[in-house]
């Protein structure tokens, strides 16, 4: 089974993530926990590409398909392979940030990006999609009180992009409303931690 | 005028388009001769990532939107600004060389690969194409001979990848034949070279 998670930067995500993930783990489910790119050689090097703060130049379309370069890459060498063995995949953002970041951040269309990435991942969607919703105020207030966190190209971003990838993840929200389950993040962690555990616990027992 | 000029390896093509170059630049045309990445940073550094011979788990698909990427980079940095201050572009190889490379020689097919590069290049197809036509056999056996060339990962390719290359370039002069221009590259360079020029002056002529 094939689970993602997405959301605004400040999402509190990856934090909730890593708390399931151990949950999970210790109840002996077989888990592999990732993210783009995952480890993979190829689709780090394609990742420093796009995140380094030299190319100031990177083209909107042409970022859109490294990232889905990236994305391949990713499947092929890891997610598939693991849900070949039956793990269950835990993936810390996957298409839906591609279409939220790309289509609605810069302006190239949910469809466009949709088309780019159906080609890079041979239609392969999530069996179910958690949202961390949180407003992109509540989401970057967060993010710069993180003083770990290093800036890189996106965290740099006007205001108005991150309200525009907001907005259009809410669209996805609803387009993909069979698929994708919406949790409300702007609760305190450990709330939205046992909201997304029962959540997927849910599905687990559905499917098992 | 946006003019490409595609084949397989070995067609001659870069050594005609050099001299054809030089001839029209002393004729006082204002051109550009460029090749991708095109001596852009960001293209240069995808590319890095695509003819690495160390890279040899890249997927195919993820070859085909690097290549792309590199491209809609390498139009937005110098073709179009090129074409805009009213330059003629001589491009060496462009979205004809994925279509056959990608689409026909890693089986991804035509329509996939030209759907991801019309993303890329905003339906920018060039104004006239001319095209090397020399057989994978002729082709290749001309690279082996060329003692100063280094074999990178694509020429290290099978026999049967280079003959469903040829194929497909084949079909698109057939499917783009208002666009495509073949010429028989079997001959000697430089009567290669006297044709390819005769025909760049006619549409060059028919423009002006």
């Amino acid at each position: 089974m094939f689970i993602t998670f997405e959301g605004p930067d400040g999402s509190g995500k990856s934090t909730v993530i890593k708390t399931i993930y151990e949950r999970l783990v210790n109840e002996k489910y077989n888990i592999l926990l990732t993210r783009e790119p995952g480890g993979t050689p190829i689709a780090e090097k394609i990742r420093t590409v796009i995140l380094d703060n030299e190319n100031v130049a990177l083209d909107p379309r042409a970022e859109a398909l490294l990232y889905a370069a990236s994305r391949r890459q990713h499947l092929v060498e890891k997610i598939w392979p693991a849900l070949k063995e039956g793990k269950i995949v835990l993936c810390d953002r996957y298409l839906d940030s591609s279409l939220a970041y790309q289509g609605g951040g810069r302006d190239l269309g949910v469809e466009n990006v949709l088309n780019i990435n159906l080609f890079a991942t041979e239609n392969t969607y999530p069996d179910l999609t958690i949202f961390f919703n949180v407003s992109p105020e509540v989401g970057l207030s967060r993010v710069s009180q993180d003083k770990k966190r290093v800036a890189d190209r996106l965290d740099n971003e006007s205001e108005n992009f991150h309200d525009k990838v907001y907005e259009t993840f809410l669209e996805l929200t609803k387009k993909y409303k069979d698929r994708i389950v919406v949790i409300d993040a702007s609760k305190p962690l450990n709330e939205v931690s046992e909201n997304t555990y029962k959540i997927l616990k849910e599905k687990l027992n559905e499917l098992s």
